[in-house]
């Protein structure tokens, strides 16, 4: 009889040797890079109480989290997200400890989504969050170190979409909109739902320039210029502040070399709520969701009792492995030595096999016995074997 | 207001930057031991069905694992070990792959556990698995990789306590036992209640002999004389092939060198089920709880359908970095170059940074305005300070 309990659940993965070598190997060179630029990686636990993750997001979001409780009743949620941990962690542990404080994790994140578009319910995320500094300079090291990121990991063809939430929160401030009027508008812009978008935006109580200015977001998309353009049409002093600082962010993200790589885009959305000012997205082709993303997030610390300024960024690192596998040759696994004793020679087959480790060779030792069951493609991948 | 959302659940733990650096370099010493033995990294979902789980063990073990539904309402579960998910992962992915299959993790796994004792609900582990080789010298190559990694990661004093669950099986299937007597011998044996383990023995209905090698059991402890001890004393088949094993697995234990670390336990128990012949545990002074742990486990891949014998063991990262911890100096963390900046030396800060980084250098980056808010500690972190 056919039973579940003989497949893993669908939406997760396993990973075989070669897929979790990339993997490792994606990650190393992540590390290296995060390591240089002088972030120190953190671990959290993979879950939390609910309510923790809930802080800077909405309730919407709270659908995708995954809950249980634990032996007292209160409900536990496993981690959708690495920056809400972080922020929490630092409220807990850094309250005087001062600027600069340069955080950087891999984690599993999970979220229930619809795995039949292979979307995974577990992913995995490297990230970086720089704390304590307000100014825009902060951004273009975020940003900088996402590209350089990307690129040590072997991807070279992408390109990094740079929005700002003030640009349309100033927009809506300026006018008398909901709450709900507006988390409507942000969610037919995540989900590039222009249909709904146009219909939201004609039932705003807002003046023409304002509507047409929202109606025209997403043609906000290209480079330099767009933001000379946006400040033009620009009415109110918190669009305003937000143009000044992109083009800033500009100005010393060329100092790093990396505009290239470098689009603005005002309709630009994220899927968590908590984002405050600069946020971005990085496409690289033949990969339906971003490889990266982040933004600066001024309040969620403070909401644990924190008080600093922080921006971030994530790697979607089953993105990057997803990249490179279709773009690596398929390695087929290959052993250095195999060592074959019999009966008699196991004394003398150990001390090879030891010998051989120590100096780094990848080798396997078996007795004759077993030597009989292996085929000639097993014996393939080895380069040299050895009887003792 | 106090909130719970404000703090981690307990019993699990957040790692601050200077532990998950130990943590790290712990995991890529024995990452580097694994690969030159021969074995290949693999990684699962951290969570899958209950009923996978409930496989290779008891019901009782069960109440120990953190269970959630899944959107049709089955029942999902965080793993409580790795070996039962990689016996999955081998059943799906390797029906015609021959042997030898080596293959390594390095994963958390969640146990509910008191842990107001500091035992810990999630547990971080790094394991090899050899899987189609049914003689003990698999086990005498497990056992090494489990010493050798150990002393890899920096722990110097430790013994690895040996056992066979043929011993006392043999024993208790010579008589007539109920499974319900047999559960309750091997749970008082495993903590260590020897009141009520008497109390059991006393109470079956085992012929003298047997029940004098039971009460002693625990006795059976010790270097190689041992050993030769139970063999004289064993009666039936099932016990004296366990020991016969056990002889030859300290004759190869001895050629690989590490008959130092090796003691023999006929009463060693495993807290999990699915184990088949030798078992062991690692202790090293200072930790309640073993440093590392395997075994053989025969029968656990071919329930589900797959048809290997295998041997593996998993060591306890978590204890392993405590002791670390305890006998390292603690490292303040140190940072090579920090450069600072003006208003109009951004271009030049950020040149200075790159070439650093590139060169190797762990290098922060602020403006003059943030480096007004560092404190002296700060400061005195890094090497050298660059004005441009």
């Amino acid at each position: 009889m056919f039973s579940m309990k003989f497949k893993k659940p669908g939406g997760v993965r396993d990973f075989l040797p070669e897929s979790t070598r990339i993997k490792r190997d994606i990650e190393n060179k992540i590390y290296r890079i995060f390591s240089t630029w002088g972030y120190q990686e953190v671990l959290t636990p993979s879950f939390e109480y609910l309510e923790t993750f809930l802080m800077g997001n909405s309730f919407e979001f709270g659908e995708k989290i995954f809950k249980f409780f634990d032996r007292r009743g209160r409900v536990l949620a496993l981690r959708p997200d690495m920056t809400t941990p972080i922020a929490r962690l630092v409220s807990n542990h850094y309250e005087n400890v001062e600027f600069p404080l340069k955080l950087c994790y891999f984690s599993n994140v999970f979220r229930f989504e619809d795995h039949r578009g292979g979307r995974q319910n577990e992913m995995f995320q490297a990230g970086a969050e720089l704390i304590g500094w307000n100014e825009i300079d902060a951004d273009a090291e975020i940003i900088t170190l996402a590209i350089k990121s990307l690129q040590e990991a072997g991807i070279k063809n992408f390109k990094v979409n740079i929005g700002h939430t003030g640009f349309w929160e100033g927009i809506l401030k300026s006018e008398r909109t909901s709450e709900k009027e507006k988390d409507a508008l942000k969610s037919s812009l995540l989900n590039k739902d222009f249909v709904t978008l146009k219909e939201i935006i004609k039932n705003l109580s807002i003046n023409k320039h304002n509507k047409a200015l929202l109606l025209d977001i997403t043609k906000l998309h290209g480079g330099i210029d767009v933001l000379n353009e946006a400040e033009k049409v620009s009415e109110n002093e918190i669009s305003k502040k937000a143009i000044r600082e992109l083009k800033r962010l500009a100005e010393i993200l060329a100092y790093y070399g990396v505009e290239e790589y470098i689009t603005f885009d005002l309709g630009l959305m994220r899927d968590l709520d908590y984002y405050t000012g600069m946020i971005f997205e990085g496409y690289t082709p033949g990969l339906g969701h971003p490889v990266c993303g982040g933004g600066r997030y001024d309040n969620l610390i403070e909401k644990f009792n924190g008080v600093k300024p922080a921006t971030g960024f994530m790697i979607n690192i089953d993105g990057v492995l997803k990249v490179l596998e279709r773009i690596q040759c398929k390695n087929e696994a290959s052993k250095d030595i195999l060592i074959v004793y019999n009966e008699n020679s196991v004394g003398e087959g150990v001390e090879k096999a030891l010998d051989y480790r120590n100096r780094g060779y990848t080798t396997d030792i078996i007795s004759e016995k077993q030597m009989g069951k292996l085929s000639d493609e097993i014996k393939n991948i080895y380069k040299k074997i050895i009887r003792v």
